[in-house]
């Protein structure tokens, strides 16, 4: 059993950390660790699956193409990302570490 | 946006919180806020759905009905309960936050 707080990737790793927890019919669970990064300019986040993804510990701002104002995430907060809804994180804490639900659409 | 770490039920509650954040097909996500409970003697859960469980904050001991020695949680530990895996919650400290992934089985 692994613990969502531990085996981070090293402070001022280039890249974020992605792994699977679960996966299941119609579901992914997944842990994400970044130390910094934010979406690369321009780019935006387009997915076939919805989406509910939290912040369990630093923090993020997240931006979606349609609402103009950035959402400020820190700890405890959790955001629901339906597919296709464009989005892109701004910027994250380091160390920030998010849980990711992936739902296939029904 | 309500805050997975917020609004806890107050110090020495009688009963658990339950609260959804997340219905869509197929699963639900829902947090748990234990306040020292435990679950009643002899007592077993047998869910019809997998569940994927975290503890976010606090402490816990789980047991499995088919595993003589129980599984000591904390904070970012998390486990995988088949549906009608039989289990139950020998103790939690006050407070613990869980974070409950159930799946309906395609």
């Amino acid at each position: 059993m692994s613990n969502l707080f531990a085996d981070l990737p090293p402070e001022g790793a280039a890249e974020e950390a992605f792994a699977t927890l679960l996966t299941a019919p119609g579901a992914r669970i997944e842990r994400i660790v970044s130390r910094g990064q934010a979406s690369p300019p321009g780019f935006w986040y387009d997915q076939d699956e919805d989406e509910w993804v939290a912040v369990l510990a630093g923090a993020a701002t997240l931006r979606f193409e349609d609402t103009p104002a950035p959402l400020n995430l820190t700890a405890g907060d959790h955001v629901w990302i339906a597919a296709h809804r464009r989005h892109r994180v701004e910027a994250t804490a380091d160390p920030t570490i998010w849980l990711a639900v992936h739902l296939a659409r029904g």
